[in-house]
């Protein structure tokens, strides 16, 4: 099986270049069954997830990772990764911080995104 | 099954009550194939986990969580829970600000932790 720490990096890294770049990209990550919980809204599917963070009330975006932890999911070989950082947004000069959580789940010598949990980290 | 956001949110009180009261009475939330994360340390095991807690370098704690999101881990009933929140620390006025994942496995009715991610959220 993979390294989880190897494996969350390189998806966390692609994740937020294509995120940052082409949000609607992100649509080959996750399945139907897919969760996210976006600031404690969750939506389910891939269509529902894609609509979520392309409809985001921001035009340019910029994630900057600060650390990411990974650890086997299960015995099966998923992985889950818990991501802390800054997101860059617009014009702010203040970055905002943020935490999210991935649960990787193995397909075809590939992974795909079976929970996402993002939350930014308030009253800094 | 068990509603995910009710059984994150009772795990996560109870986890915090007895972190902050009684450390070592966290033992019973672990197995030997479960994994900590604590600011990027990995241990493994309820035995390495529970001395990597007790063992941490203040005498008072309190967790106080700003938002619990949980979504079901798996298909067989496991419960994924990210945590945001502040932590005050002996006599220090200032709250740390930090973010936990739980990945709870079910066992006979209850849940026991498979996976721990525990992260301050620095810089601020």
């Amino acid at each position: 099986m993979s390294d989880p720490s190897t494996v969350g990096r390189q998806f966390v890294d692609f994740y937020y270049q294509t995120f940052d770049s082409n949000r609607a990209g992100l649509a080959s990550l996750y399945r139907d069954m897919s969760m996210l919980s976006f600031e404690g809204q969750i939506t389910v599917g891939t269509k529902n997830v894609v609509e979520k963070l392309t409809s985001l009330p921001f035009q340019q975006v910029r994630h900057v990772v600060a650390t990411c932890d990974a650890q086997f999911g299960s015995p099966n070989g998923s992985i889950l990764v818990t991501v802390t950082g800054q997101l860059m947004i617009d014009e702010e000069t203040q970055p905002q911080f943020f935490t999210q959580t991935f649960h990787l789940y193995p397909e075809g010598g590939s992974f795909f995104v079976y929970n996402d949990i993002f939350r930014l980290v308030l009253g800094m």
